[in-house]
């Protein structure tokens, strides 16, 4: 049982394929790098987190066409019947080098290179932006909130609101990485393991003649992990029904978990629905909040003074509102032996393949990162791509993703807390080597 | 050969499954409905356009817990035995109300209703609200696209950076049915046979020792279908290649399609390129332009009298960067013979089962949309939700891609103008009818 499953090799722009049919005619099939970088012309993230390298291996070692799509592709009308018998034996034959996911990085630096006959790595240009893009995203996104947290648990509540089902999914994954304690999504706990959490909707309370009435039946039903929502009439009076209900529970050996509010002024109903419960003889129930919730947000209710020990997080994290896409890109950096690079105004890119080089202070924090070429060896700095695949072969087992979750946190503990406000805006510094920029003519 | 995947129950928040069970546990199993509408307290929409009702058709004809999704529910130790025997043997037996896609609709009104028992109708929420509103977030955003546009042909670009592999799927689609010519997207122009288009990326160009040799490799190997990009080092310069190598191909009887700006100042630009291409003798090609083009900077740019043939539409449409979730939800309004709601601040909604009633004008113009209850026959007023599933089937054939989108030409274009400008806001007159408003109590 895994998660991945494949998308395979139509999943692209048609004009990765009317390239590849430019390159096959002409005879180019010589070797290129494409790099995979962020731009960053909005300054809206002071870091991000890789994200999506698991499924970009294992599609890439599984990349061919099947004969159903090899038909597709010949029905259409735009092929040469040698370009097509071409293809339908490609496979992906090249190399990758990669930060491994969970790594933090920043604007300029490639997160992925691919070296591979031109061909090949053209056509995994597509698929590659959105793996990576998407998941990068929103990893970068969830550890924001993650870090304005400042410790409670966060559960993703965003299913609902995600932009379509693989979203739906890949969102609990990465924000399961970034730090997240769990998600409310049953699909994406089978298929990643992950903690799934939940408690009731309105809904509910409205299916019975009182709001006391419907607590004691959920309470009956899950009289161990009963997280009752109190805001559907009253928020106040929810709570007291709730104090009721963990009372009748705890006669009966059983704990009352939570309360959820979910509406009104959340900061002041925490402190009130807190006093309730206190003075109810209930001070282990927790509060979880949800409504909005994002970094901003988080913030703002824990410097008032919010008495909420969890959060939902849902919308404004799932589908990263403030900033729903990334300027990423995958660029050919050399070919055929030589460096490349095009010029267009605002959208230049700099030649070379190249690997990122990062300085830590003696404590192992980030100190500051130096873009080089990959043949250079920058003394005391560590290097952040790893070679990942080879001839088409992934190198390395896959790590678990509780692995790429510690890894996640103990790069985010290594930066610098200026970096990680939610207001945090560039800044990190990121120099390019002397030699790289020599070649850049 | 059909688009649809299933996806399958446990795309759900675990809520909707443990409400389920304590339904269960309390032996209510009485018909509810509930109602999907969008709230609009952003007012960034003057209008929407109702998407996705075929993928959900699909789905709740097809909704049963595989041997497999049951093994994992029963891992996870929250559900006693007689609901996961309950479950096991689940299906979907209510009725679908539905506005058919392609139906300019307003917030306030449901544009799906379900009635059945209360744990089927309860465990469709998730999915519901994911499919239905991703879907019409991308027909809208789409659909303003096209009305900026003028009559000017729009590509959808976005895949590379729409948020993973179903949102790529879905707004290729979406944004086809809302008017779109094409897409770049080739897995989409299979699974749903929509146009596929593309032209080349700079990468094609920059593997070449000069940009002439790449556009006449490429124009030898497309020469009927040839769109060169023209901004790589020098868009005017790039311009002039181009007229040489129109000419070639002219001289053996073939068109050069057109030319891609992707950079710069591109207003001013394809005025100079039109004049290029003009005193070349090349007055049929035509320009195409991409780079950041959403409904705002499409009628900037014509406003501006750019040369502009057809837009590549990409990033913005394809998350709806301005907008990108819309504040859909799923409520029950009806449950066991009675109208049901709920009071909490801000999100307080309408008990009763609905009905959208919409009024023309003599040349079938929209004027104004009446929500009534939905046994109430509004006088010379138009229904816009049908019976669309009974017990579990689905009523009528599905619908072609190509007859939603013909449903969708003809009702944007019998919306007033005054909406459908990029800065429109709220403001198409919806009432509710007076029935409705005294079952509010």
């Amino acid at each position: 049982m895994t998660p991945f499953k494949r998308i395979g090799p139509l999943f692209t722009d048609l004009y990765e394929l009317t390239m590849a049919a430019g390159y096959h005619r002409n005879g180019i099939f010589e070797p290129a790098t494409f790099s995979l970088f962020i731009r960053d012309h909005h300054r809206q993230r002071a870091f991000y987190l890789a994200a999506g390298l698991e499924d970009v291996l294992q599609e890439l070692a599984d990349f061919r066409f099947s004969p159903e799509e090899i038909d597709y592709l010949r029905e259409t009308g735009l092929f040469q019947t040698d370009f097509i018998d071409y293809i339908r034996q490609l496979h992906f034959s090249g190399d990758v080098y990669a930060m491994p996911e969970g790594t933090v990085f920043f604007p300029e630096e490639p997160l992925v290179e691919i070296d591979a006959p031109i061909v090949e790595a053209q056509l995994l240009e597509t698929y590659l932006l959105n793996t990576i893009g998407f998941q990068t995203l929103i990893a970068s996104k969830a550890a924001r909130c993650v870090q304005a947290a400042r410790g409670k648990a966060l559960i993703d509540f965003s299913l609902r609101r995600t932009q379509g089902q693989d979203a739906g999914l890949k969102v609990a994954r990465s924000s399961y990485m970034a730090g997240f304690a769990g998600t409310s999504n049953v699909l994406a706990g089978k298929l990643y393991k992950i903690p799934i959490s939940g408690t009731m909707a309105h809904s509910f309370v409205t299916a019975f003649d009182t709001e006391l009435a419907a607590f004691e039946a959920y309470a009956d039903a899950f009289p161990d992990s009963c997280v009752l929502l109190i805001d559907t009439y009253d928020t106040l009076q929810g709570a007291r029904h709730a104090v009721t209900v963990g009372r009748r529970l705890a006669q009966k050996g059983h704990l009352l978990k939570g309360v959820r509010l979910d509406s009104g002024d959340i900061v002041a109903l925490s402190r009130e629905v807190r006093r309730i419960l206190d003075a109810g003889g209930l001070p282990d129930v927790k509060i979880f909040a949800s409504s909005g919730f994002d970094e901003f947000s988080i913030t703002r209710a824990l410097e008032k003074g919010a008495c909420i020990d969890a959060f939902g997080v849902g919308t404004k994290m799932g589908v990263s509102a403030d900033a729903p896409y990334l300027d990423i890109v995958y660029k050919m950096v050399h070919f055929n032996g030589r460096g490349v690079r095009k010029l267009s105004p605002g959208k230049a890119t700099r030649a070379g393949r190249k690997q990122v080089y990062r300085r830590l202070d003696g404590r192992e924090r980030y100190l500051e990162d130096t873009v080089a070429l990959r043949e250079e060896r920058l003394h005391g700095m560590q290097p952040l791509l790893e070679k990942v695949m080879q001839s088409g072969q992934i190198l390395q087992p896959i790590a678990s993703l509780d692995d790429l979750r510690r890894r996640a946190a103990s790069n985010l503990d290594a930066l610098d807390p200026v970096y990680k406000t939610p207001s945090a805006h560039n800044g990190y510094p990121v120099s390019m080597s002397r030699r790289l920029l020599e070649i850049q003519g």
